[in-house]
């Protein structure tokens, strides 16, 4: 199985009067990685597809939290896909702090065709994106 | 002149590390109590106007903070149109806390109607729009 | 059991490119409700509590996005405990709109008493806090 | 006069139902670019610093927009130090995206011993500190 690592450095902002990381950041932490590695692959959340627009609103997300994050942390993230299913897909994050365990969370989302201003429809996710998706999907 | 006040309570995720409101969620704040005083006047930064779909983006903003606000804290928000120009709009904003002040900010935006997906062309502010702003205009 | 239920309009910078509110947000959203909830009974996930500071850092987080919610929408949010143990709470969230589903979200954090700047260690729930969320717990 | 210039691409949660970055997320974009400037001087707008602990809340921050951006635009943040007075410093942000200007910021803040959890004392800047950013001063 491939992976796919990214890497980001916990921002003033992101922060709360706990001083640490919201818990609430880390699923921006999780899109933001999907994001950088569906790009590594020429695909996205939101993008033309051989001839229609494809969007992917999220039907579940989920985190564990096993350590804090501070300010100017950097913290890795690696990005796999968990299950591709007929029209959805799970990725899962695993967050680390120079190797050690930060959080784990979980994203499912379904492949929509874009209809409208703010309209979908489910579809099945297209062959071709399902294709560049394979090499990571965990088994 | 009238004047809009609504009040709203810092919530925990809107602290930093320093235990005190984001400089940044001022921001939200005007934007939020922006739009409770255009409903108050059955009017809004995105809306059907007279058979256009009209749309406010912003072309200034700013803050001046003059107290640090903490969870939990209760703050008073006063909203006043500084200025109606042609085709933009200066509202200004007072925070406090028990009366007494926190921040002070501005917003200005641009009228524009709303052409197709995320494509606008700035326009007059249309008179009936404008019309109800007029007793919250200070002199 | 008893129930409790806050509700709040969704502000235009909680919506993303798709017209929706983004995912993250109910996230920001739950907390909100939940420390609603808490001041309601006199509690909190941060106070001084018979002598020391108590913080109630998150271990768990998860949502399922039933229907999407949009600018202006009013949204119910009815909050329940659907467990307490010894030193953890797991919250519970129902979010609605005019009685149509929306979300469904849970929250597990962790009682700790806060040592000193940053430091928190976990501890059992006092008896009195855990007094006053009681008729609030799910069977 | 010195410069730095870092980069970021912006990411889908940033975005608002009018298909562009959120205005308040400016403000998140030069904190996030003046700490990153910091870091390569080896300064910190939260640091230890000869002894004592420096903060520096803002207290005064301003934006104005000249051209939208949107999901996945790569935008060049190039930062410099508008005015270093005896306790307060004034940066300026210049964003664009591939040489077209899209906005411009200041974010002002005061130089702060912090005394305990959540309380500042305004100081003078510390020579030492205030020599490191010298070379990036607009004249």
């Amino acid at each position: 199985m491939n992976c796919f690592r990214t890497s980001r450095i916990v921002e003033f902002g992101e922060t709360d009067m706990a001083g640490i990381v919201h818990f609430s950041n880390f699923f921006r932490y999780m899109e933001s990685a999907e994001c950088a590695f569906l790009r590594s692959l020429g695909l996205g959340v939101k993008l033309d597809w051989e001839g229609q627009v494809l969007g992917f609103p999220r039907v579940h997300a989920s985190c564990d939290y096993l350590s804090p994050a501070r300010f100017e942390d950097v913290l890795d993230v690696d990005v796999s896909a968990l299950r591709i299913g007929t029209k959805s897909i799970t990725y899962g994050f695993n967050f680390a702090r120079q190797g050690a365990p930060i959080a784990r969370g979980k994203v499912t989302s379904v492949c929509c065709r874009v209809l409208g201003e703010h309209q979908w429809e489910a579809i099945e996710i297209p062959a071709s994106y399902r294709a560049r998706l394979k090499p990571f999907v965990e088994i």
